[in-house]
């Protein structure tokens, strides 16, 4: 039998994962992000390349962490049952929120700060998953996912860049 | 009649004060955190200038975002309605979770990067109010409020630290 | 006469401005940045909107002591005293130093996490005077500069963005 | 031969660890912090475990830069080279300046945000070296230095705790 905190550690990487899944965001969704943003900078770069960086992500615990409680918070406001004015907020995205952005900011930070730049690029210009997420006529809330998600491939692009420079 | 986005701003206001009462915290009992951090640096120092000091910190939107997210997943997982693991992990304050240290860290940033000593000090000692709030012997969750505490009062020492050399 | 700590505030914003304008960067420049950034978000944004903002953020101290630290780094790496191999890496801005990012980074920060995509984003997009502190053909080392001159308009951002929501 | 950019990377680890040496600060003096930081939460923790973790630390690319710019800019105010009022600021660690915690939370970063309570409860506190590294009265300028060691110890302490709650 695992000791009670192995257990937590495991559920925790499983549930981050799982719930992901049911939001509708693949790790290869994550790695076509990836790709885009790094593609340019190194020759040959693979899909695979890209996915094995977002992997490496998504096993910190920081990075699950942000997920469990990001996701957990777009979903209650999805069901309608936050407080007010923190529903309103949630539901419409509303942009001077930020809390949002500190979310997205702890996973990038963890493989340093040369990965602001990606973060912020493609935030803006939304390309691939994260036009789906920010699709509002759903009904879906993902507030925080998509900045999630995006801080994700941030983080697997500078993990790939700083491997890239100690093995080239 | 005020137009919608005012009335929202002013509606996040009310509620963060509202909240912080709630949950037992006054302005005067993180003021005394204040004057705890500053009063050996400050010939005179006076509770007012503290309090003044916290009101102008707690008048921040970024600072009243973060207290109403923070406050409402302690208060959704004192009712234990939040998904496993994130309501144990928020239940018994685990300490590699992170993302309490990351609303902290928002709030202390607003005034410069002089605050953290500040916050990481008073988070280590706990007086005052802090060590209240990490009671966990009443059945009550604070694992996001009393980081948001900290971090309102090493904001607030930031800003009277700024201020004063200013008039000095 | 002034007491010795003022007369020093001031000396440190008389410095910060100086330092701009010698390396070739006006308060216009910057205001230009934000322009870019906020246009298609404020109806009616003029220029003098966008400097009224690149001034507060530049009457920040942590904003002047990023400035006078990260120009002073790169005159000294122009004038090639710097130890190697810090003259080599800031000499070719080497992408994966990462301390001129911290630097923008702690500007960004003082109007709260909603400025990091458009850091982000212009960073990668380069407009206007950005463009400029890029041209390595010149001799010139602008590696903080031109990080710092994109934090400050993302600030100048979104405390327009802020300022505007209390207002409308 | 190695190729180039291997070649810098390995260059700054090495010019790393030599200008901490030079500076009087050892593994084992960091290690030590790290053990008055954790020794209360791990039982049976040996000063062999907390070297482990600081030379982990160490062996950070983000790490290094931050010692190699900020020693190389305390050694330039030593010698009163930098331009005024940055060669005061310096000179006196004045405490509003803040460019040096920066440089410590970028360090601290890395191994996620529950590191920011012990670097500012060290950081107050100044135990073993970093009372050292705080006396004036030796001509030594270690402005940022300090900051940075502390920050290491910081990181440190927080591998262990995670490390330590996986394998337990």
């Amino acid at each position: 039998m695992l000791p009670e905190s192995k257990e937590k550690i495991f559920q925790t990487e499983a549930k981050a994962r799982q719930l992901l899944k049911e939001r509708g965001v693949s790790v290869n969704d994550i790695a076509e992000l990836v790709y885009f943003l790094q593609k340019d900078y190194h020759d040959g770069l693979t899909m695979e390349d890209c996915v094995e960086n977002v992997e490496a992500v998504l096993s910190k615990r920081e990075v699950q962490n942000a997920i469990i409680t990001g996701i957990e918070l777009d979903m209650l406001a999805e069901k309608g049952v936050l407080s007010e004015p923190l529903q309103s907020i949630l539901r419409t995205d509303e942009s001077l929120y930020g809390i949002d952005e500190i979310f997205a900011f702890s996973i990038v930070n963890i493989y340093g700060s040369i990965g602001f730049t990606n973060y912020g690029y493609i935030d803006k210009k939304k390309p691939g998953i994260l036009k789906e997420l920010n699709d509002k006529s759903n009904g879906k809330c993902n507030t925080f996912l998509d900045d999630i998600v995006g801080a994700i491939a941030a983080a697997a692009s500078s993990r790939l860049a700083h491997r890239s420079a100690n093995v080239e």
